[in-house]
């Protein structure tokens, strides 16, 4: 990374895609190494606090809300009636915050491996984990994919897979294995969404894992993007799977009614984001 | 720019917003300088060539469908009937092209004042070119602000500018005066498009752009957002002005049928677009 090193800019350098980020700081705040990866906490110019994982871009102050909505709410108001919701990863808590926006919702369980993620979050994003303390909220810090081989079968109604990119910790979690196990976890009108990165810049990702999320019997798979500023090439994207039936409706009165509680999604952007664009389309 | 100096790397380095955007480069192909601007080619590894302009990134080989469709097909789907159009600026082709796939368009006037943009992109972006020998486009190379002030009044009934930001040979494009020129020349259903920069970055420049044009008369305005990987925060924007009337409606069967023409546009996300996510339409 010796090409962007630089005291006033913290860089993120995607070899693999040939782009790089830049953000620019006033300083580095804390680097802490846990026994799965290194966090540092940067203080930018302009976008507020930074929070930086094995050399990625994780959240911003500024617009980690669009990220943190467009991985809650398309998957909970495709659902008809979400009460149990799990999230594998989503150690900063934005998620969490935003599945406990939904009044159906009756328990949330965040699985972090990594304790210290959390603990940076409630340090420098403490508007993320404003409702860590609702009841409702249960986190745990231990390893998502021996949770979900674990989890009662047919006992969840969204599992939502909020990780870092498919290496290190992460890499467990774009498999068919996986898959498997969150298949088996969720009741029959079940969902899983999980982040499926760059909608230019990593199709093939894209299409593993909407084929194997396919392949271990999910019935239909729906690719959502977004706007991430902070990501590489800032379009980004989740993508859901549905254990049975297809895609095509969700809840659109509820989620009208949702929109003064959230800052990105309404009923329009989840409709107009059913529909993948044709560049998309025709590589998946 | 000296933090980011890499024979390996081309960076757009963005002080005013604290970020920057680097593409990994196999080379610099050419660099110019006009009398307006420096115009630089370079070859990319992953993105195609890349034109920047003073400075600041144009136009990707692999991304620019992006901005081009959406710099085009919003502002034409709401004209009931665009038959005369004129592009200020776009002197890369790329929006003449696209405003070209549409049948009722009888005559496109693209007034960029710069040739060396033009003899470029004919070089390096040939695909973008492919139709300037339409018989209805007509490539002029004169001061745009000039020629709206001359265009005679109710002739035309699409407008886009298509421009740089608004520093440099783009400035007098993000004025009263060259707004007033615009309604003047526009007919009774006539639309004006703009270029209106980041949503996340640039609401300040957004709403006084949005302000200067109600404020000389356009009766509606309507901003879209769209995601562009290449300019700075990855998620763009153009700012739609209606002569007369309200926005609300467009010739959305037209626009479904022209689908198959497209990369990114659809129906749905023209839809989606008009109405704005809640955190830019607090502060606009």
């Amino acid at each position: 990374m010796s090409d962007f090193s630089s005291p006033d800019w913290f860089t993120e350098q995607c070899d693999n895609t040939g782009s790089a980020f830049s953000l620019r700081i006033e300083h580095k705040v804390v680097e802490k190494q846990s026994p799965f990866q290194k966090v540092e906490i940067y203080k930018t110019t302009d976008f507020g606090y930074l929070m930086v994982i094995d050399g990625c871009t994780m959240v911003s102050s500024r617009e980690n809300f669009l990220y943190h909505e467009m991985m809650s709410h398309p998957a909970l108001f495709t659902h008809p009636n979400p009460k149990n919701v799990v999230i594998i990863g989503g150690g900063d808590c934005g998620t969490l915050r935003e599945v406990l926006k939904h009044s159906s919702v009756e328990s949330v369980h965040q699985i972090d491996i990594d304790k210290l993620v959390t603990e940076m979050a409630l340090e420098y994003f403490p508007e993320l984990c404003d409702k860590n303390d609702d009841p409702r909220a249960h986190i745990l810090f231990a390893d998502g994919i021996k949770y979900m081989q674990d989890a009662l079968p047919e006992s969840i109604d969204v599992i939502i897979v909020d990780s870092t990119d498919p290496i290190g910790p992460g890499e467990g979690l774009f498999n068919h294995a996986f898959y498997t196990s969150c298949l088996k976890a969720l009741r029959s009108d079940g969902i899983l969404v999980q982040q499926s990165e760059s909608p230019i810049l990593h199709q093939k990702l894209m299409k593993e894992m909407r084929d194997a999320m396919t392949d271990v019997g999910f019935s239909a798979v729906q690719t959502i993007p977004f706007p991430q500023p902070i990501y590489p090439s800032g379009y980004w994207s989740c993508t859901l799977a549905k254990k049975n039936g297809e895609f095509g409706v969700f809840r659109k009165q509820d989620a009208k009614a949702f929109e003064q509680l959230v800052e990105y999604y309404s009923a329009e952007t989840h409709q107009a984001a059913m529909k993948l664009p044709r560049f998309l389309a025709k590589v998946l």
